[in-house]
């Protein structure tokens, strides 16, 4: 839909609770020898019998061809237009990490790496060194000064890290700045560089910043060096809330899409890691909330890895999962996929993402099955992403008639 | 998608080879008493094939309703928005026939005619006189001298000739004059005037030209008369080399398509007149470039001409040649139409038109044949025909993920 000005002048707000069950990576494709997709050799028959009594389609994730990343396809399923609403990875993943930052600053993320004799890099990701490991070097990156800014570095899983850089005059750092991290080995770091010109007290921020981390780091045997990319400032994005008059909840385990729910105005329910430890929040969290962004994780993993069987098995975990959502008889549950991830491809792809809505204004299609194949048969067709957020609230009685 | 802000942003070039083969009207209708398609009703094994194992859908050439000349319907398959870029058929024609011109000229497009003792056109075709009594008629006109302008005109197939007119001074020709065809017989041929005020330097000169034209063929018995219309400029258009980031080649034995092509950027490799000489182009041409536009005109003629045994016929010509591409091992094959020309109706329609994509990323659908009814059982749908184009480059492994 992207029309925000249209569905903020008809949403009103109810006791109509929605569940919206994000499948990370959901879609996939033919393997060449089973002649199956990983939905039609999952054995999966509470989405089976959602999908045959509710209303079925494919999303297109963002465009025909279009693979989307992670933040593209989430935006895109919370009706945002993701080419209008652009979220740099850097400020993703501090957000993910639950760090402070201002309109001023910026982000970048970064790996600990491994660097031979000469300086060039040996291991972008120094052998993804232990969460312990890094959270160790993070803490003596923490008191570097540079003039001008406060620094805040903070460890992610692995290798990874996040830093945030905060002008400490009233002036704002700018995100037109080149990336440290030149994404390939046996070259050595660049040098990070000023894009446009009110970018220069920024670059040699960072650039003073990766020097003396550098320095630092260089007594490491584990990870000599650090590499940062994806800066960005904090977009202005408008508010879940205010769209659409939702009190959302987001129930992830990972960061990213902790970080992204956030920028989007959704609260974030403190949850565990497992998918167990998310059902538990969101039933601890029942009363609080009209709308529960639910993240699953592990098909899209067991996609990239190129691992059919695994996403199979993430299916059927899945859905035997899935009776504990049901039983807390959402008014409407939507199944949907931010992209397709098949294991064939062992990457994000762009081909259209089967999708359902469950709730009591189902208008059934033809659909016997939840798989790519019978989702084409289901009432909806293959619509755009942008879409399926105004279904939702419509399902859930959340939208007023337009026009008279 | 017609997206080119965000399609040269993600576009790469990669090794890759895509076969784009516009089979020309290739959509149909129900024969009446047969019941079928001219698809339907053809023995295309190796289509029906492709289409089983490949990823089809249909195509809106345009928009639902609206029926294509050849020029937006080609653009649109090539993923430029029609109604953002138009070609003008004079400048087409031009192009088709080699001709040379500037920013500053325009062309326009003509016929021979027979004009009665009153001056009124008796036939606009003069009995589509032979390309030869074209060329020797043409040879009397290449003299005619006009102040301001320098004119070429050249002969094109049986009673057609394009006229380029180039500005001898540094101002520019403007393409907003009226036609002097008046598209009727029993009327005398229109007088060429300016549509706007800054036009009226090129229609005198046009108008000036026309009545020298006249004069010299007034002594001919074959053709006493020349009519000229679609005047245009030549657009300025995005080139396929920048957006797509493709070196592609036209191969195409009839002129409009060459000239189009060469709009956009596409070399042209001379072939013959017939597809087998255009498959054999292919082949010499196979080393040189990753993107290749083959048309196939056989289908469209057949379906102007109203002739649903010889369209169905062209089919299976068609269908007996395409191992010849398939010998290639194309990363990509795409088979789709620039509009449907069913032979029902002897003439272009807006009737959604099949398609199917063949890759290693198939998504496959149910279609069990090369058909109009089959095709929408395809994993695709009916999608916009520029959205084709990034589909062809997606199944190439031509586009990188969107965002993170």
């Amino acid at each position: 839909m992207s029309n925000f000005e249209l569905i903020s002048s008809i949403s009103k707000k109810t006791n109509s609770k929605i569940v919206f069950l994000v499948v990370d990576g959901l879609g996939g494709l033919l393997h060449h020898e089973i002649g199956m997709t990983e939905l039609e050799a999952a054995s999966i028959p509470n989405l089976d019998r959602l999908a045959r009594t509710g209303t079925t389609g494919l999303t297109i994730p963002v465009e025909h061809g279009v693979t989307p990343g992670s933040g593209p396809g989430h935006l895109a399923l919370f009706g945002y237009d993701p080419f209008k609403y652009q979220i740099g990875r850097g400020i993703l993943e501090a957000l993910g990490l639950e760090m402070q930052f201002s309109e001023n600053s910026i982000a970048g993320r970064g790996n600990y790496c491994l660097l031979d004799a000469e300086g060039k890099i040996k291991d972008r990701r120094a052998g993804r060194l232990s969460t312990e490991q890094n959270i160790e070097l993070t803490e003596a990156l923490n008191d570097i000064a540079i003039d001008g800014a406060t620094i805040n570095i903070k460890a992610g899983k692995e290798h990874r890290v996040a830093v945030v850089f905060n002008p400490t005059s009233g002036s704002k750092f700018s995100d037109e700045i080149t990336d440290s991290d030149p994404q390939q080995t046996n070259v050595p770091p660049n040098q990070v560089k000023a894009i446009t010109k009110n970018a220069s007290e920024t670059a040699s921020v960072v650039q003073a910043f990766l020097e003396k981390a550098n320095a630092i780091l260089g007594r490491s045997s584990i990870a000599n060096g650090i590499i940062l990319r994806g800066f960005s400032s904090k977009p202005k994005i408008p508010q879940m809330k205010k769209i659409y008059k939702l009190n959302p909840v987001c129930i992830a385990s990972y960061p990213m899409y902790k970080g992204l729910s956030q920028m989007l105005g959704m609260s974030i329910a403190p949850t565990g890691d497992t998918f167990g430890d998310q059902l538990a929040t969101l039933k601890d969290q029942w009363g609080n909330h009209d709308f529960f962004f639910v993240h699953y994780k592990p098909t899209d993993s067991a996609g990239e890895d190129g691992n059919f069987t695994e996403k199979v098995n993430a299916l059927e975990n899945l859905d035997q999962q899935l009776p504990e959502i049901l039983d807390l008889d959402p008014d409407v549950l939507v199944v949907a996929g931010d992209h397709s991830t098949p294991s064939v491809l062992a990457g994000h792809s762009w081909h259209p993402v089967p999708f359902l809505i469950h709730s009591a204004m189902n208008q059934s299609g033809e659909t016997e099955k939840f798989t790519e194949r019978e989702a084409r048969k289901g009432a909806l067709g293959t619509i755009q992403a942008t879409d399926l957020m105004a279904l939702a609230l419509a399902h859930s009685g959340k939208l007023e008639k337009f026009g008279a």
